[in-house]
Order: structure tokens, then C-alpha cells, then sequence
């Protein structure tokens, strides 16, 4: 069926995460030694593609790569091609330049294109799947709410590193009976908090899903003051939120840029509490970056490893306009169309929050 | 259904297994507070059972537990109740003494025994079931070889640890061109060798389930030469076997007490590899309990505590003589008489097999 | 000389800092093995002083306990006896109440007080020296600010962390061509900047000592991409101060209560840069507690352990009103009158400034 | 005095170590940035400055590179020019090649060799520089046993990655009641063993300096059981012996090729004590090379980079024949002279041993 295929290209969009490096390094051996397929790779996400500007990509291009943090064709966050910012006399406008990228894929002879990223990369995967370009897409975001598959890479080597970030919060919290809280990722999903929260014992995990009542984590600290332990550890995923309304983010840090850096719902939480629990201190740690880089975790390693080659096998079948997945303990596809709009989210009623629940932790809610 | 259950018990056998603690914890905090039962623990596996040595287990005794390697309950490797050395009239003889630990449990009001263990362990446990005790089983194996369960606690820490040393030996092998030899845990089944080979961008796997052909070995050496890579990285799983037959440790070792200490396969095939290739130095390591033991890792945490609320639930449910599970993302349970017997391997014409082969990985086949 | 001693005290002061618990440990060990002295440890401080609580220290107490971070003791973080809040006819007044603490020591039969803190917990130990109470002290911080010794413990674990961060950071800003912040402890002292950043590959370290130029940086920034540099890594103290005069937290932040959590000036920093530099994104990350806790390194704990039998050995010698030190590679000890007052500043002169210079990172003076 | 100086050469000899990157790094950027040098780096230690093997060494070569386990200028074992087996009408013969070395260090226009290794290494560096080579030394040995400097990078890492093992084999050995034997480098002197140990938590250290007596190794054990303590913790450094005579590893393993690889003295005192201590089950782990390679830790990179910016500015200040040193705090420099046969080793009565004896440790002496 695929009989013509001789080149195929990758791209890498969006936030750094774990396990790039490792999808790359995969696709590349695979479609070298099992298919004798070329293989180049654009710089900069969808940039490159729109300015043709990659390089070759071979064994020892990629030799050593596995384990590295980072992407070696670099990323851009928001680049889109359907709606690109283009200077025109003078002036900056948007325009779909989506054909530019269609062009300069049949000038080089690329046969099919991988794309490796998130909600917002392959959305633009699946519009190129619409205008007939062969695409297959490989799910990365640490926050591991894509639709369709169970699992993204990235994801485990982001809670370890939260979890081990805990697990020093905890020696402090407990020495000097301190209330602290760890701001991690996740805007609309709270995956992270929770299993970071379960694995690093908080005593309170509050969600994007679950709005949080904070007399009920003021009642967690009484709770624990009588039972004896003078110190409370809060997991907050990013994007939590009181249930009593949108935090005003204006309200906490005046005039700040950026939600992420300045203020933002661990700080808001912070300040709340203390005007509350007078006799302890509150401390708030926003892990930011540090948990999006560096070197990847030997699960995501694997996972990004089978991801790699199981997108060199789709295009050896020929089922593009598709991504990879995981389902239970199977690799398998999803088509684009389906994936795009289904993000997930944590079961408020799921096995992993009665999991929490039943051993103490409480979600405020 | 089960109303009358007011009290349970817990033991621990087998060897080391990061998670253990986490499983305990679990079990006790979801025991009393979803369902108010007391909870005690035999020390030393079964041989407390028999003797009647316990501890109370509380909120107090499993608080800060679920990173802790180790097991606060002790255990033992070897004591079968079932066929139990006593000492009768000076001297030592093989009795069954299930009955004794039945009566034991009988009299301190022990409604449910919950065992943490791999297949020896959980043999007793199902022999147990067969006399009537209501048993629930939790499985434990570095393994990762036990039935009925796609994964155990306790592999995932293996398999980074075997990863990182993986990792440290690169530098010195690419650096000092050597050939590098790690053995790690796996008599039966090669699931540590296979995952932390492919993390840690091993050149050669060798398993237990895949009898390997030391010329193919020296041909990827050989290869690896062509393409300027003066070095190799094999993993070994302690029960991988030459195509050739069996190894006689006797012939490597000549009157080593333990196959697992002196002599063992790494080192046999360092030995047989210096002989043929000659240019290279060649250095085996033998990982040993390093992988066993120590900080419980994240995935461990979460999937241990998954199991120790299974298992209380499943009491609640009445569901004895069971073994909790996870297949694919869900947590389950199987009867303990499908578990035993039923120990896996590595499937040959697997999935992770043929991606480890797909990215150049040679099995020596 | 010291024939009288029976009985001594510990107590903790301050703020967290890796290789509390091993001082505690080996200063229990060393007394009781070798000098059979019993020990005593205060809780939380000083305030367990002056409230006479306290818990015995014997082998069962300290053991494992050298690498867990935290201290069993606790700590209190601005007690200071000498100008003591406590409540008098409903309201609360300073008082001097050390006549309370050497009342209780009397009381108690405790000959020897130990005392491990940083600069405020020594200051007291000086003064309740001055009063005639046999004191030892042992240095503490993780800013590594303290005079009279080159090093104290903790800080070494804390550049580490430090360091790991930054390497994370790394692959993000290399994937991403962003320019990254990190913000670390050291308010008045640098060295946590100054070692985390040589080691993390910084290309800008700010620090207390050596007022930056914002136009330095933007220097460096542009001289990094002539060289295909896309991405700098900023280190900053969080005392770090711009050449133009006083941060004005309060114009980044309006209504922080705290300092180090909202604003700072690492995220000045960020907000300044971006308006500056507009093609890069910038972000600032705040290590903050993550950097004080968690299990000690290596080097920490047998620091902490040299210390904890030197202080010992320094009651058998009869020299109170000291304090343990490192000179070179000699445990040695000094004064207490000589350490207070002293504190210790990165020389902007010195060897390490100047080994960070010559190999190309930029101090922006 | 240096104003000729042009180009410089650098070369890494002997095993593996931790930090030999960051040197290179460090004396290419300071040779660079500071002085003008021009660099290069032969490869595969003294081999490549006989066969003028090379490679020019930039900012660009080094980027990243503080880092990174292993040396990128590779390394040879035991390649000793004065002493170099080359063939000869079909016969391999032992011959001085050294002049070969220095006309090939003429005709590049090499003025400066810098040499880092160990004792073997830098006893060649010593006798190039008696034959007029302007050498400069760097020392290396994970061992620390070099003298003239107090410590060696390498060392550090190494101890931190045995005080790691010694962390994992603990929870075992306390769950599992076992005799845990870590046999660690050391053949000469006992510098890991003894620091790893003290923080480590080891019960027992045995080193070269102090012979060993099997009697008060079970003496402590037995002396632990009285105290309720099960197990014992024994580190063990390679060149330990016994008191009564030299160990026969022929006795222990019969034809192994390798004193490192089969048998040692880990592995021999396993044998030993089982034999009397017979109802505890005692395991050895022989650490091997996983203790020499990998990512360098933060207290390594900061020193080789210290050596590394001192050895370039010996070099401007015309200090030939001398190696960078450590003392106290300070780096400084000795002559090779005298650093060749003044070999380090741990001093029996010295602080660091009496440290450890006061803790408990016993040394079985």
C-alpha cells in the first residue's frame, strides 16, 4: 500500500517535554533500518516548515539522544500556519499560509509528515490531514489530558519530579509546622496534582475539576492539628479554582504579565489562609519550569521509544491522518478527527480521586 | 455481606520490593477510615503467623510511609507453613503448621488475611484460601513475572535504577571503548533486562526467553566498529542462557556457594567474549540488591497504594481468596488458584521485543 | 577539666537546612558512646527551652536519622528569649526571660547546652555564653554566610538542588530559545548563586555582592546569539540588587505580604528584560523551599557528622562559649564573640568570581 | 615570561572519573577567552600524541559540557610512552617512543601539554617534562589517593553514588535481617569506603590502611543483636585485607581473569562470615564501575572547573612542570616531582577515622 513511500519529515511543536528526544530518536532509527525510509526534520515546528528550514536525520544524528530533555529540531509555542502572522507593506497580519507548507513539502519530496505535540500542534496536524497532506500525529503534553490515549510521554518523568519536590517540602513542613503549598501544571486538567499528590502524601489536592471550598481545607488542618500533626501539605494544580467564583488574578498581583509567574492560585490560596490560620506560616513554591525539562524518566523513555516506532509502522500501513496511543497496555491509533476537541479531564467519581479519598487526602470539596 | 468483618490482618513475604510499606499504608489508612476495621500485622511473613507475632498498625504507625523501601513488617524468604521446619526431639523436620496459624488467627478474632507477595508467597496464601481462611492477595515481584496482573509494584523503581546504572556505565564505555556488561535480576522472566535495555539505549538484551548466540553478539560488536561506535552495551538478565545449552556455573566458578555472587552469567559471557574479542577490554557488573531496595519511585507509590485500597475494598465486597490486579488502566482482581501456575515471560514475538529489535537493538537471535 | 559533666542539651534554631537531623545524631552517639554523658533534646528551639519540654536522646532515637531531612527537634524561627513575646495581663509585651532558660537548665541538672542555628540562634547562644550558661555552637545555614568558618552544612545539598534545576531548565531554554531565570536563596550572601551557577552553566549570575547593569545582560544576551546562542540562563540571589538603586518590590507587586513568594527579584528581572528584549520569552522560576529540604548529600552529612562529634569533644576540652568550624580540611573552633557579627559576603574579588569570569559568565558590573 | 606561549595540547589518561569534561571545558574557554590560545586536544591519552591523533578544541566543542560523564578526548589505560609496545618485524616489543611524542608536539607548534590523569599518567607527564616538554598536570583519580592536593575530582561523585547503593541495600538488609557487604574502589587506599561509609550509615568499614579481624566483625554483629538490631551493614574498600596474611583470591575463585570481575575481597568475607554467622543470610554487591561514570555531581564540576582555569593560568605564568592542587580552600600548585610516589592514604589515627569510631562505626581493627 505504501510502496511509494521514500521520505517522511517530523516536526515538534508547543511546550518542552520529556520523551521528545526520545520520539525522534525512534522514528529516525526505525524508518531508517526497517523501512529505508529518509528521514528530515523541520527546525522550529510549523516555522520551519513554512520557511523550509530542516535538517537530515540519521543514526548518528541521533545516537545518545534517548535520555536528553529538550527537542533537537527546537519548537515554537503558538505557531500556526492557518493563521499566520505575516509582515505585509509594512504591516502585521495573519494569513493561512498553509499552502506554502504543502509546497515546500512536495519540493523536497516528503512523502509524509509526523508531527509531535499537543491539542494546539496537532490541530494543525489534522488540518493539513483535511487538505491531503499525509499526516501522523504523536500526543506530548505533560499535562496528559489529549483525547484518545491513555497516556501522554512526558507526563511520568513531570510527576516525579513533583513528587520529589514534595518529598523535601515535607521535611521542612514537618520540622517547623508549616502550612505549604506546590503549585504544578495543569490549566484545565488536574492529573498532575493528583498523582503527584497521592505519591508525594498531600494531605489536600485541589483540581481544576473539583472547585474547592476553603473552610473544608481549613477544617483538614484542624483536623490534623488534633490528631496531633501541626503541619499541612496542599497540592494546587494551576488551573484550580475556589468554588465561590473565578479567582481575580488582578485582585492578587496588581499589574503582573503573566499568571504563571506572578500571583497565580497557589499565592492567591497562600494569602487566604494565612488571614485565616494565624498561627501557622503558609508558604507557597510554584515548581514552573523545572518540571518540563531536563533528563527524561526511564517510563516516558520507553513510552516515547514505542510511540516513535509505532508511527513509523503507521505510515508503513498506510494509516495516516491518525495518532498513536495508548490504550491499557496497547500501542494502537486513533484518527486525528478524533482526538482534536476530546481533551481530558480527572473523574471527579474516577478510581484515582476515591483512591485519594480513601486514604485521607481531601479535595476541598 | 460482610458485616461481620471487624478485624484484619496483614503480612509481607519474599524478598525486597520498593512499594511494600506503600501497600501497608494504604491498607491501613483505607481499613479504618472508610471501613473502621482494626488492623494488625504478623512480622517476619508467616513465620509470625505461626509464633503470633504481630504489631498494631494505626494512623500513627504508617504515617510518612509511602516512600520508605523496605517493609516495616519484616519478612521472610523461604518459611512455607505448609511445610515448615521445626525441631522435633533435637532434631529438624518438614511439618505442615498451617493448622497452628489457622488457630492463631482464629484466636486474636482475625477475620481477613491480606498477603503481600510474588508466587511462593501467594501460594501459601491460596493454600490458605483452601482451608477456608479469607485470604486477599496483593501481588509483589521486581519481576514483573507474576499472573493475572499486567504489572507489579515495585518493577517500575527496578527498571530506573537498572536504567540509571545504565546510563553511568555509557560514559565510561564510549569514553574508554569498552565492552560493558550489566547483569540485572530475572531468573525466570527478562521484563527488568528487556525495559531498562531499551531505556538505557542498550546496544544488546539478553533473556531468559530468547537463548542467545554468542556470534551474534560479537557481530554487533562487530557491526557497531563499522559505524565508528568503539563500544557496547549489554544487558543481561541473571536466567539468560546461550543457545548452546546450559551454563555451568561450576565452570566459570569453581566452588562459589551462590550462583547469584560469584560467577552468574554477566560474567561468564565477559569471560567468552574477552576470548574472541580480543582489542576490547570487556567489565561486567552485577547490579544486585541495589535494585531492590531504597526510595520507593513515583509510578511505585501510586500503583501500591492503588492495590492496598483494592484490597481493603475487595474485603468489603467479600471477594476472598482473590488477588487485586491491574490490567491495562483498571484495577481489578482474579482468583488466587488463576494466579499461581500461571507466571509470565516475555512474549518473544511481542510488541516491546519488536521495538527494541525495530530501533536496532540485537537479541542475539 | 570537664570531669563534672553529666548531662547535655541540644536544641535547633531557624530555618530548615539538610544535616540538622545527622548533627543531632552524631552528637547523641558520640556523647553517649564515648563519654556517657545523657543528652537531652529541647523542642522547637528556644521556646522548649524557656517551656522545659523536651525529649530524652539516646541510641534508639537517632537511629537512620542521618540522612532524613528536617530536625526531630523542631525549630522555631524568631524566638529569641532575651526579648521574648509573652502575655501579660492580656496583652502581649517583649520580656527578657532568659532567666527562665538557665533556671530550667539548672533544674534539669543539663551542664552543657548545645546549640545548632545560623547568625539570629547564635547571637542568643553568645548571650546566654555572656550569662555564664556552658554553651557549644554548631553553624548552620544553607546560605553559607556565616564567619569564622568556611563552610557550614547544608549548603552544599542546597547548591546541588540548585544546580539540578538549573540543568532542567537547560533543555527547555536551549529547545526553546528562551531566556530562563532562576531565583535562589541569599539574601545577603551569593554563594548558593554563585556555585549553582558554575555548575549549572549559568551565562549571568547576579549576586547581592556585585550590583548588576540591566544593559550588561542585555549585552551578553546579544553576544550569545552572534555565537548561535538563542537561549541565556540568568542566575539571581534573591538579593540581588540593580546598580540603580533599591528594588521597589512594591512596584511589582502591590499588596505581597511576602517577598520571596510574590515578585522578588528575579521576576523584576523578567518583566524589566522582556520589555527590553522582545523577540525571547522570559521566565523566572523561584526555587524557593524546594532548595532547604529533603534527604541531605553526601558531603552534608559527613559535615554535619564531623560536627556533631567536634562539638562533643569540645565539651570534653572544657572550651564553652565556642563554636565548631571548618578551616581547609581541619574541623577547628572559634569563639562565639568572634562568629557573631562577622558574617561572611562572596568576594567580588576572589578566586570563584574570577574562575566564573574566565570561562565567560557575566556578573552584569 | 609566557609571551610565545601559542597553542596549548591537552590529553586524558588512566579510567574513567567524573569531571574529566568539565577540565577540558574549563581550559578551553579560560585558554581561549583570556589569553588567546590557540587549543587542541589529542585523542585516546598518550596513544594520540604518538600517532598525532587530534581534534581542535572551541567554545563550540565545549558548549554544554560541564556536565557529561567520560571525556570526549577518550582515554587509554596503560599506554606509557617511555615504555610503548610497538611492533617490530612481526614481534611486539616494549620501546621508549617519546621522542616521537615531542618532535610530533614541535611540528604541530605545540607549546603547552596539560595532562590529566592519575599517578601512572602524570608519572609520564613528570618524565616528559624532565625531557623539556612544558607540561602542566591536573590530577585525577576517583580514588583520592594523589598527594600534594587534598582532593581529586571524582572522588566526590564516586561517594555520593556509593553512599546511594549503601541507602537502597539498607532498607533491605533492616526489612530482610540480612549482613549487606558493598565492596567499593579502593586498592590502595580507603577514601570512598570511608566516607561513603560514615555517610552511608555503615556498620563496619574495612580499608586497606587498617587490616581487618574477622572476630570483631562478629563481634559487632552479635553486639547489634543484643541492641535488637538484626542486621549489619559492612563497606568494604577492594584493597582490604585481613589481618592474618594476604588474601588468596585463588582461593576464592579459581581461574578468573579478573580480581575486580569474580571474586575480590567482598565476595570472600561473604564466604567467611557465613560460615560463621550462620543463621543470617549475608550478601555482597561489588559496586564496580557504575561508581566512575555518569553525570558529574555539582561539587566535581566546580572544582575540575577551578583546576581547569588554574591550569591555564599556570601557564601564563610560566609554571611548567607543576599540577594544580587543592589545599584547604585554596588552589594552588606542586611540582611533579613531587607529587610522583607520595601517594595518599587514609590516615588510621587521623580525624575522619576517630569521627567514625565515635559513631560507632567499627573498622574491626
Amino acid at each position: 500500500m505504501s510502496k511509494e513511500i521514500k521520505k517522511i519529515a517530523l516536526l515538534t511543536g508547543g511546550g518542552d517535554c520529556p520523551g521528545l528526544n526520545a520520539v525522534i530518536s525512534a522514528v529516525t532509527k526505525s524508518a531508517i533500518l526497517n523501512y529505508g525510509y529518509e528521514v528530515i526534520g523541520y527546525k522550529f515546528g510549523y516555522r520551519g516548515l513554512y520557511n523550509n528550514d530542516f535538517i537530515q536525520l540519521d543514526m548518528t544524528t541521533v545516537s545518545g539522544l534517548i535520555s536528553r530533555g529538550g527537542t533537537i529540531l527546537y519548537s515554537s509555542n503558538k505557531d500556526n500556519l492557518f493563521d499566520y502572522a505575516v509582515e505585509e507593506e509594512g504591516k502585521v497580519i495573519k494569513r493561512d499560509v498553509s499552502d506554502v507548507a504543502v509546497e515546500n513539502l512536495r519540493k523536497e519530496g516528503v512523502d509524509v509528515l509526523i508531527v509531535i505535540g499537543g491539542d494546539g500542534t496537532l490541530t494543525s496536524a489534522r488540518d493539513f490531514s483535511r487538505k491531503g497532506v499525509k499526516v501522523i500525529g504523536v500526543p506530548k503534553t505533560i499535562d496528559n489530558d489529549l483525547g484518545s490515549t491513555d497516556i501522554t510521554f512526558g507526563f511520568n518523568t513531570s510527576i516525579a519530579i513533583a513528587t520529589e519536590a514534595l518529598d523535601r517540602l515535607h521535611t521542612t513542613a514537618e520540622s517547623h509546622h508549616r502550612i505549604m503549598i506546590l503549585e504544578v501544571m495543569g490549566r484545565n486538567a488536574g492529573f498532575i496534582a493528583l498523582e503527584s499528590g497521592i505519591a508525594g502524601s498531600a494531605d489536600v489536592i485541589l483540581l481544576p475539576e473539583i472547585p474547592y471550598d476553603i473552610n473544608k481545607i481549613v477544617e483538614k488542618i484542624e483536623d490534623r492539628k488534633k490528631h496531633g500533626k501541626l503541619f499541612t501539605i496542599i497540592v494546587v494544580a494551576e488551573g484550580a479554582k475556589p468554588k465561590d467564583g473565578e479567582v481575580s488574578v488582578a485582585k492578587i498581583v496588581a499589574d503582573s504579565p503573566d499568571p504563571i509567574r506572578l500571583g497565580g492560585i497557589g499565592n492567591k490560596l497562600a494569602n487566604d489562609l494565612e488571614k485565616i490560620v494565624k498561627e501557622r506560616e503558609v508558604r507557597c513554591t510554584v515548581l514552573g519550569h523545572i518540571q518540563r525539562g531536563g533528563t527524561t524518566g526511564t517510563f516516558d523513555r520507553i513510552l516515547s521509544t514505542r510511540y516513535g516506532v509505532a508511527a513509523v509502522d503507521l505510515i508503513n500501513r498506510g494509516k495516516f491522518g491518525s495518532m498513536v496511543c495508548l490504550k491499557g497496555k496497547e500501542i494502537t491509533y486513533d484518527s486525528l478527527e478524533n482526538v482534536i476537541g476530546n481533551n481530558k479531564q480527572v473523574d471527579p467519581n474516577g478510581e484515582l480521586v476515591s483512591v485519594a479519598k480513601k486514604i485521607g487526602i481531601s479535595f476541598a470539596d
